[in-house]
């Protein structure tokens, strides 16, 4: 029986690492990484010095593999992450045959936790029900770019006794403020804040969390709009890529 | 000009902090520990040991002190946490002014993340308001209950690109299912799980997480309400106090 560990290593500064997830970097005797491209090259960058300052483990090996690049057209959202799903679990049957032996430990590093908007969990899941490699499974949790977001701002995620919305992009404008005075919004390529149009929403943005890059941006949605949409396409452009990730908010704490 | 950290310490598992964390308590020269009463020995026994683990400074001293109880009587809910925070703001001026020196760092250690259903950075900031101790602040996150849930049950938060709500249990029944097909209850006094009647929702509970006295059960919620109300009752009898989380959840992934 072969054994994975998918463990969160955090949002980007290598500090966040837990004391759980280096132990479990240390239990592998396989390391996957991930390469997303060239592009983001500043991250394949954090991954290597996470390992090369926590594995003392002089025994174990790293693999690092292309993750099939997701094919949209002529599919919903859905078919289209349905497919690619299907692909990625394809790649890793293959390295699981090919690169951990019978009774070896491998371990998937994966950006923040693997519990949100990610999809190891689910690949792995896949994986085991396609029933060609036999093994059990962990996750270790890791910092989240939601936890590193609220930490930079120095804010609470939830006015008092209230809920908190995590959403995409495509589903913020259903969804703020009417259902909830939280909001936060990941995964938006399209800066959906720019439809929000409330005169007492409020924004906390931030991009390269965690890393030296960082840049954060508050303040009243109106006022501070463009100055977030400046400031994001210039360190595109600048950097190649982007990450980031708002919260928007309305009301305060105390309100009945 | 003094100096205050706010660190998350992780839900129950000593293994759960981060480095970020330890250096952070490595920083401080006064670390102030909140005690809640003699019930929750285990809690102040999980902090003593993170301490005497991770603490390599021996210059920093220890502070406990005990919290302010909420009193609700006469009081809607709100006005109870704002009175409630008013006091705990008081003693915490107090106490920096007593127990920490001008330039020097104290740090407040937080369960969780400081981010998420916790009121340290609120209390904090009430304290710089009022204007009679200077000091300037940061936030440290940390792994939150919820990470630990879904870690223990392998789970992602998310459906695929699906929302999910944050809650408290006196909010779940106005929004599950209708507006959020995850919704995850933290807070949660009254096992307001028990008024969800949803022949397809799903439940994942946990207790004590990342302890070793963790309980976790998952399955259809009409098949395990009883067993969590039964195995919960008889903790709760048991240790003299109970922490516990859930996630409710309807649908699947690859729904449209």
């Amino acid at each position: 029986m072969r054994h994975i560990l998918v463990i969160g290593i955090g949002a980007g500064n290598p500090e966040h690492i837990t004391v759980q997830a280096i132990n479990a970097l240390n239990r592998a005797d396989v390391l996957f990484i991930p390469t997303k491209g060239a592009k983001k090259t500043e991250l394949a960058e954090v991954r290597r010095d996470i390992c090369s300052r926590y594995v003392r483990s002089s025994d174990s090996r790293t693999v690092e593999f292309a993750v099939p690049v997701r094919r949209t057209e002529g599919r919903s959202y859905v078919e289209s992450v349905d497919d690619w799903h299907a692909g990625i679990s394809e790649t890793y049957e293959a390295m699981l045959e090919d690169e951990l032996a019978e009774g070896k430990t491998g371990a998937f590093l994966v950006w923040g936790d693997p519990m949100l908007y990610d999809s190891t969990i689910r690949i792995v899941e896949r994986v085991r029900a396609r029933g060609r490699v036999a093994f059990d499974f962990e996750v270790i949790p890791g910092i989240t770019s939601l936890q590193a977001l609220c930490a930079s701002h120095r804010i609470p995620l939830n006015l008092v006794g209230k809920p908190v919305e995590i959403t995409t992009g495509r589903r913020l404008a259903e969804n703020f403020p009417h259902n909830s005075e939280t909001s936060v919004v990941m995964l938006d390529g399209e800066q959906a804040f720019q439809k929000i149009d409330d005169p007492e929403a409020e924004i906390y943005w931030g991009a390269y969390l965690g890393t030296p890059d960082e840049i954060v941006i508050s303040g009243r949605l109106a006022d501070v709009r463009e100055e977030i949409l400046r400031a994001r396409a210039e360190a595109r452009e600048r950097m190649g890529w982007i990450m980031d990730i708002y919260l928007l908010r309305k009301g305060a704490d105390f309100d009945e």
